[in-house]
């Protein structure tokens, strides 16, 4: 039986970015942490066989080769937990390759955030009961909305959330590099509504491009979501060149609606 | 000789909310202020006849018509000006039916705004030097930032700053209406990114449907610009669903080149 006392965290890519915040985290609530990275002397190996809290916090398009390899090391009355930002395919592997307790956590914030108070966390549970109300416990205590669901809601969400999202922002990005837009002059234009968009394509041209190739590049759902929203752009398109004012408004009102929808 | 001391201004469309925001700012620096309206006995032709700054102020789809039904009612040597979202018709509209000294305004902020310092207004002379300097003049004064530009520029950057922006975020908005995505739910997993963009597809969708209509309706650049955003977003579904990280890490990394641009 784990006591809280004896939890050793171990961070497969301690040294990157929510590797760090991780590590500081759990540190700072009292556990021992070690961590393993490229050039680190602990290898993800050791960490599997001597830890009982076992943190992939690799890159999205590593996870599930990393739990693939470090899972079936993993003691059986440890927890395997990730931080990836799709949940269906690791959540299954992890069940699938390890007999350990398994959550697959997804932290809606960045490594710049101090704490985890105001943050929501996803845990999509995969196995284990001691394990779940533990870690929902430490989130909960340190100020963080926890919405706990299935690795399937979590991903189509996100579908939404940073898919159509990131999608859009880097598109209109795209289109101004393709156009041949001037940033300089365009800044000069800048309404407040622009402005704040601006910041929101600087910031994302600014990240790691891996990150926002694996994203669509690994849930299907993306794909679908990019379809229809190519589809309601050459609709409105077309509705703006035919000049259709009622058309228009009637599908600026369905979406106003849409986004109004009262509380239950 | 007009004298700064005798102007009087006439806002048509006085009671609209940049009207009114207007005959503020004019009233404050001490100006005489009439107004015209549906339902105010003053009428836009006594106005124009009647006033030395002749302020069109009413909502971008009727700006011409107005322009074209009271311009030849302005003195010589009044000031014909307008607000509009777009100036390339109503500038050459009003030097077409006036022989008044004409401004096309437009300021790049909302009603909400207290004052104009700190925000930007953009103006395209027309013709006449007097008013010109004096309108820059209590612009500037006040603590705007004044961009003096012909139309066709002006109407160039617009068709990204309010074309590609409103296209793509009310683009966003039906999309995630016609997927049928609960907003609720959604909400509950917002990152801090989406929760803004959340906001300003909400915001959106709180203004009047007819302005989001005009704009793009009345200028065929914005047209030009949503085909390549069109053609942009099949490219880079195309890319995503093929798995082309490399191609997808090359259009990323020269879209954040364009806007890393240095100053010249």
């Amino acid at each position: 039986m784990i006591e809280d006392k004896d939890i050793h965290v171990g961070i497969i890519g301690g040294l990157g970015k929510m590797g760090r915040w991780f590590h500081r985290f759990f540190a700072e609530l009292g556990y021992q942490v070690s961590v393993a990275d490229l050039g680190t002397e602990t290898t993800p190996e050791d960490l599997a066989k001597t830890c009982n809290l076992v943190l992939v916090a690799v890159p999205l398009q590593h996870t599930v080769e990393v739990v693939r390899a470090i899972g079936p090391l993993v003691q059986n009355d440890a927890l395997l937990m990730d931080l990836a930002s799709l949940k269906s395919e690791v959540v299954s592997t992890m069940l699938e390759v390890s007999a350990a307790s398994v959550i697959g956590t997804h932290p809606l914030f960045g490594p710049g955030e101090p704490n985890v108070t105001g943050q929501t966390v996803v845990m999509c549970p995969g196995r284990g009961q001691w394990w779940q109300e533990w870690l929902q416990g430490v989130l909960v205590e340190g100020g963080a909305r926890v919405e706990v669901v299935t690795p399937e809601v979590h991903d189509y969400y996100m579908a939404v959330v940073q898919g159509l999202t990131h999608f859009s922002t880097l598109a209109l990005g795209l289109t101004i590099d393709s156009l041949g837009v001037d940033i300089k002059n365009l800044k000069r234009f800048a309404t407040p509504a622009f402005h704040r968009r601006l910041v929101e394509i600087t910031h994302l041209l600014s990240q790691d491009a891996d990150l926002y190739a694996a994203m669509p590049m690994l849930n299907s759902t993306y794909g679908v979501f990019y379809r229809e929203f190519e589809r309601i752009i050459l609709d409105l398109k077309g509705v703006i060149a035919q000049k259709d004012i009622d058309e228009f408004i009637r599908l600026f009102d369905r979406a106003r609606s849409h986004f109004r929808t009262p509380e239950p």
